[in-house]
């Protein structure tokens, strides 16, 4: 039995099958005739993306239109003439081999991507690993093709793309494995979409099992068996039966609202970055949306998005939610979150510096243009929007003051907008918290964002290797601090969510029922369970 | 009238001089005769230490041993091969200019200092350009020797260095006046000590005064006011002798002990680096050592202190201050705080990451070898150790373990130590501040580090230019985290005192009194005065 780090959950009993791994030699060769390198660069530029509009062509039937949009930003990788810029002159200034010169370019913007903090940001890497891994190969002649004939397979990989991913015939494929990732790697995260169970992080699978070796895979506990007895494999069908019979339960919960056993209702509800995933909230029963992180509207961009770009992202959302709630928080940029067109300080500790509300109320002209656009959209749907890192009651009320502003100016022109719209506050930084009761006499809500509000609470930065074990959701201070924020919230007659990774934390779920937390927001793949553990509490 | 920064209180009447300020040229200009060039180097670094030599037998007279010790630093500098041998190669690899390699290599030293948040080293800053511009003058043959003939003088300067300050004739130099320089500028510092009223930041005073002017020095307000009329000088000779008045009863508080109107002790302790610093709190009253930072006697060396020399400085210093308190921090490394034999990793925001009892629970070679230091000797005084940066019990309970094995290791190499030790706690993660009341079951005693509370409370680096102005000690929310800690420790019979910056800020000393703090810690010139303020609270 191997043991691996569980990435996807469910039981998969079928036989190996190993992909193919060609090691891609990179040497420093240099070449003479650079028009014709660039030639070269030119055609396997090509090759990719006939190879991707094939792929995104299946993606698009086997995934659905969402998923299958990762591949439109690959192939817009193509088209960016700075990227595939970047190679050309790396060939023509060091007289490079295209292969060397796409290996340097891109692992550069990887290693950039790689190290944010943001989740949607470190996606981005994996986006520019997956292309750059495919233009090698195409520009090596390498052809890593997975093509599987029999169903039941298990395919074992030293790691997996997102295309390698989407090109998974799920029909055949019933579960994967691989040697290296985490569970928040692209792979994993493709997994749990794809509902295939999957262990990722085993070290030497590929060397371990040979093609056609019968496998069980428990996604659950992150073990492998390898050539198992026929009890084992008895033991093992009906384990999956009884987890495909609890999907099925999870199922049934869609649409039910979620009430504790005490009968308090408990809104679970899903935190989503681009505007159509708001399709996956609504695809697992989330009873609204408790964040949608504007800055991906802002990245991946030359410059800011129009008001009327903005418009019509929330305007999406809101109809799509009708009248379910949808927080929407404003542009939370700065620390480790940098825009392309936008020139930041340079600063010793971005985590305590110059970001998200305290970044918007120096640049109101950037921040106008949000608020505008918000509250044009307001008139769709039911909106609620927040203001990040605030610390103090001056900047939500300078905040609002800046509202009253554009709503002022709506008005002027002759445009709708609703005054229905609920303004929040993220509880992130602990001043914040700590002053919980006095602040929710003039705000609508709570939001508690607990990534940053352990980082902040235990002076540890999760991101540095160092100190990453000090960062607990679990610590008793940052536990009290979460109950102040609540106890703050109630005892004004307002609503307190959480956004936070520890919102969809099973193992905290309980504590923060009991704690009266209104509103849990987490990722779409989430709700479900977490309904079903809400239910089951006092 | 010129409004400037009142950088040293007290009143002035008296005639302008006027520094004399040579512009430095420096030129590009290359040398091709590399020995020759390093003689006029060596040449100047004479002359520059005689001239050491000479500020600092008066220093010795003047200002005593603990201040004459700044020019034996200046003196070490010209002897350290790292730093003139960095001059030497500048010239030799560049074919530079003396004077512009001076130039460059000392610039690059004082950036590096200069960034660092803690007040020693931004002092050693000052020290290395201190001792740059008299090397450069040297080399460029400038003499800028102040010589005062007449009683009652107010020296102006564009701005003064620590040598400059030294040689200023405290019975003829009755007030000085700079252009640049802020409350913490060195020479700010250095007026405080001499106790001679001084503004600076003043701009262009140096442009409009002429030698010769009768001028009013206004060292509270930090105005200066040029030619004035009789009844203002009459008014001026009314408030001197007010504030002489003022300062006397300050020095009558020295040996009383400090309690407030209705009887509540409070101590009011002095914050050190240096073991020396010492004498300077008992000159001023101080009721013991509230902070000893021991990162000084790591710093400016080429490798770590051994045991004995710790030894020596942690007697010295409870030697001297005999059974009043002494409460020594265990070292505070990392952050902006680094040791050139020390490799620390690169960390995205170094506040949230490895520093202080973080890196001694990491490297308990380290960390021994101080805990053994302070055991040894503590059989000197009244020691209280405390460990900085704890955000949880656990690390408490597992510094106290080291401690135990420390105790056992002299006990079986029949060293002594005391068992009257005090164990306790630095409060300056808000983590810690929130869970006071369970950590005082544990623990001696609390001290308040307000610097790094109010920093990691706000979420705000104070040192970050775009968002210092969020940095506030009486915010609601710090206030309500220092009154935590205070009923924490009383909650537990424990007592608790504050190191911070705040202990010594007169605003505040009157809201720390009402919340119950015991202990005041600041700077020793800070001490006659909060005692007093002390006294007239209920």
């Amino acid at each position: 039995m191997k043991t691996g780090i569980a990435a996807s959950k469910g039981y998969a009993i079928g036989k190996a099958y190993i992909k193919k791994h060609v090691e891609l030699k990179i040497s420093d060769s240099r070449v003479s005739d650079i028009p014709l390198e660039k030639e070269i660069l030119r055609r396997a530029c090509d090759k990719s993306k006939h190879q991707l509009h094939k792929i995104k062509e299946k993606a698009l039937i086997d995934l659905g239109e969402e998923k299958a949009q990762v591949f439109d930003a690959h192939l817009m990788l193509f088209d960016d003439p700075e990227f595939i810029g970047a190679i050309e002159s790396e060939i023509e200034n060091n007289s490079i081999n295209s292969l060397k010169a796409t290996h340097d370019v891109t692992s550069g913007y990887v290693a950039i991507f790689e190290s944010m903090e943001d989740e949607y940001m470190r996606e981005r890497a994996a986006d520019i690993k997956d292309v750059a891994k495919r233009l090698m190969n195409n520009l090596a002649g390498i052809d890593e093709t997975i093509e599987i004939d029999e169903p039941d397979t298990i395919v074992i990989a030293h790691d997996l793309t997102p295309s390698d991913t989407a090109q998974l015939d799920r029909t055949k494929v019933t579960a994967f494995l691989t040697n290296i990732g985490g569970k928040t790697s692209h792979s994993a995260i493709m997994a749990r979409t794809l509902e295939i169970p999957a262990v990722v992080g085993l070290g030497d699978i590929t060397e371990a099992v040979r093609s056609g070796d019968l496998l069980i895979v428990d996604g659950i506990e992150g073990t492998v068996i390898i050539d198992p007895d026929d009890a084992t494999i008895e033991k093992y069908k009906a384990l999956k039966l009884v987890f495909e019979k609890e999907k099925e339960e999870l199922m049934k919960l869609r649409d039910i609202k979620t009430r504790t056993k005490s009968g308090k209702r408990v809104e679970v509800a899903g935190n989503i970055g681009k505007p159509e995933d708001v399709l996956k909230v609504i695809e697992n029963g989330g009873d609204g949306i408790g964040l949608f992180r504007t800055e991906f509207l802002y990245m991946d961009r030359e410059e800011m998005p129009t008001e009327d770009e903005q418009y019509e992202s929330y305007k999406f959302v809101l109809e799509k939610m009708g009248e379910k709630p949808v927080v929407i928080r404003t542009l939370d940029i700065g620390g480790d979150k940098k825009l392309p067109y936008l020139v930041m300080p340079e600063e010793m500790n971005p985590f305590l510096g110059y970001r998200a509300i305290r970044l918007c109320l120096d640049r109101t002209d950037i921040f106008k243009i949000q608020l505008r656009a918000l509250l044009r959209a307001s008139v769709f749907g039911n909106l609620k929007v927040m203001f990040p890192m605030i610390s103090s009651l001056d900047e939500f009320l300078d905040s609002k003051k800046i509202v009253d502003e554009c709503k002022a100016e709506l008005k002027a022109e002759g445009k709708e907008y609703s005054e229905n719209v609920e303004w929040g506050i993220m509880i992130e930084i602990p001043a914040a918290a700590v002053m919980a009761d006095e602040l929710a006499k003039y705000v609508d809500f709570f939001s508690i964002g607990t990534n940053d509000l352990i980082q902040y609470t235990l002076a540890a930065d999760r991101m540095s290797e160092k100190v990453s074990y000090l960062y607990d959701p679990m610590h008793p201070a940052v536990l009290r601090l979460i109950k102040m924020t609540i106890d703050g919230a109630h005892s004004q007659g307002k609503w307190c969510g959480m956004c936070g990774e520890m919102a969809g934390d099973e193992t905290a779920i309980s504590t923060l029922v009991r704690y009266g937390l209104d509103e849990f927001s987490m990722s779409a793949s989430s709700i479900l369970r977490a309904k079903q553990l809400i239910m089951n509490e006092e």
